[in-house]
């Protein structure tokens, strides 16, 4: 089937970003795929025409040298050109990329849609803004808008969510494990580890962010549970969500150092908690809840031997229960993170928008 | 985004094409999805302004009182319409629809793609004939193909190998367990029931084929295997994929009722093989191996806890080993059979073609 050129915008270089650009060196002339603009926070390198391979590979040696964009050759500062207004005029289907962590794009994401252009975000906080945000972002547009690897990264949740919802099935709920390092701190634990003996294990292997914290506190899964209840219909804001953190919020003020010190005193909680649950047959695990009216997220009993009992470390599930899925609920599972399963998902989604047939 | 009506030629009125039927009454009009040919052994029905919902109804009545369509209103013998002919007139796309248990329609399958008619198989057999055939079925063409539920029903079995291939992934293998006849057979046993007693159990309650031979030869299991098998490059012929049945060559010729009365005969070969595999933490499932290279189904031990060993009763399960998901693999389960789900798998597969957005 004849395919015109698909033309690419990336935000964002961390490593989804530089996975990406990796994968549409390796795959994107068979595909017929093509950079047009790459951008970091200090600008963006801007080639109407495509960037040669040779040119992706010397931008990203720079970014590995600490360089912003702005400064290579091609690069402008972002008063300089309007990719939106110039990318509209391109010959071909162009799709925007969000690879950042930010949320000062949306705007741009909004306008693009307005304007014909596809949307795909790697990023998770355009979706877990304000409600009047995320309706306005993911509203009927001309262009497209995918956001599959912002749940389980490459794992095939997103898209299984549209296709029960477009052939008219009726979602009761969405339940899962959704972060990795969770998953192995609690594995870790069930191996005789104490609660804080697994997290600083986790932290110096780098499984955690560099303040364990940010895992701990679930707020990373509960943004990932709404912009699953959000797609079910849930009117819900981010801190309506119910989020139960793995510390006390008295502890969210220390130092990283005073933190990592002052663990273990949340070790017999947490001893006390798998203790009892282990007495029935059952185990612990940090389970995310969402349907069209609920989003929770927090520390549960579950059977040892049940799908999120007998989950691998820092594996991922995600489990629909729906009027058709009811009485055996359709499961997906694997690794929900990582940076070539995320760039994989995001060219699946780039793929899925542009290509028929 | 602006639609255009998606037509719909419909081949076969059996529990899948009655629940497709069922479905486009429900959501048809949302979707503005028109039937405008429904077909069976005796001809078809053809309006190429579309059926009615007061028609279709009628339509799916007179199949339960077991006439044929020919004599229906609109219906007409075979040699009356060229359905392709006339679908390629249509101010659409159309979908052709293989609902069928049959191979006579292949070739016209093959002439709808070719003239930009999209086809979308429920039937598993115009996917398992000779490689030729396929690769006639399946290369590139102006009409795109789907086959989605030919593999785990309703399950994104294809279409998570098919967004695997499209981005690059290397497939190493998949496994699964392919047929909850089989999966509930098992399960039973592992209750305690004889094999002749739970074989005999499941043919009761419908659980099987009409003859359980049909199960138990693994032949079912064998063509979703090969499908799986093919799509990754495998140039193997359904004669090649090696097959455990789970009964001898010689109890083939019986009568059912004689197969019946003498299943008793393989109880201690299997009870021996259980306990054997329990003997050892183990199960005995019945699994699918396909690759690039290789083809085969039968009867191995896995390990209890493992993720066919956990599996429940006929539940489905699809293991992706690729060079991505290597250390832990992508898993899919649920149930891989039934109208409701298969039906939807179906109508998912033509939404996939004609919408974008």
């Amino acid at each position: 089937m004849a395919e015109r050129t698909v033309y690419l915008l990336q935000y964002g270089l961390g490593k989804v970003g530089r996975a990406l650009v990796g994968l549409v060196l390796a795959h994107g002339q068979r595909l017929d795929i093509r950079y047009v603009a790459l951008a970091d926070s200090s600008g963006l390198v801007w080639a109407p025409e495509g960037l040669s391979d040779e040119a992706l590979r010397g931008l990203l040696a720079a970014k590995e040298r600490g360089e912003g964009l702005a400064r290579q050759p091609l690069g402008r500062d972002y008063g300089q050109v309007s990719s939106i207004h110039e990318a509209a005029e391109l010959k071909g289907p162009a799709v925007l990329i969000d690879c950042t962590a930010s949320t000062q794009m949306t705007l741009l994401w909004i306008e693009g849609r307005r304007r014909g252009i596809h949307v795909v975000l790697a990023n998770k906080l355009p979706l877990v803004g304000s409600l009047a945000d995320y309706q306005a972002l993911t509203g009927p547009a001309a262009g497209a808008l995918r956001y599959e690897v912002t749940v389980g990264a490459g794992l095939p949740v997103i898209r299984t969510l549209e296709g029960m919802l477009a052939t008219g099935d009726e979602i009761h709920a969405i339940e899962g494990c959704f972060s990795g390092t969770l998953g192995y701190l609690f594995s870790r634990m069930e191996e005789g580890l104490t609660f804080s003996a697994a997290v600083r294990e986790a932290w110096q292997r780098g499984y955690t962010e560099p303040d364990p914290r940010e895992d701990l506190s679930g707020a990373d899964v509960a943004r990932k549970a709404l912009i699953l209840a959000r797609r079910m219909g849930c009117k819900l804001e981010l801190t309506q969500v119910a989020v139960e953190p793995l510390f006390p919020a008295e502890m969210a003020d220390l130092s990283l150092e005073e933190f990592m010190d002052s663990i273990a005193e949340l070790d017999e909680v947490y001893r006390k908690r798998l203790a009892e649950a282990q007495a029935e047959g059952r185990t612990l695990r940090y389970v995310a809840q969402a349907s069209d009216t609920d989003c929770r997220v927090g520390l549960v009993t579950v059977a040892r031997q049940g799908r999120f009992g007998s989950l691998h470390g820092p594996e991922n599930i995600v489990v629909f229960h729906t009027a058709r899925y009811d009485e055996t609920p359709l499961t997906i599972a694997g690794p929900g993170a990582g940076p070539e399963v995320t760039a994989a998902g995001v060219l699946g989604d780039i793929l899925s928008i542009v290509r028929k047939g």
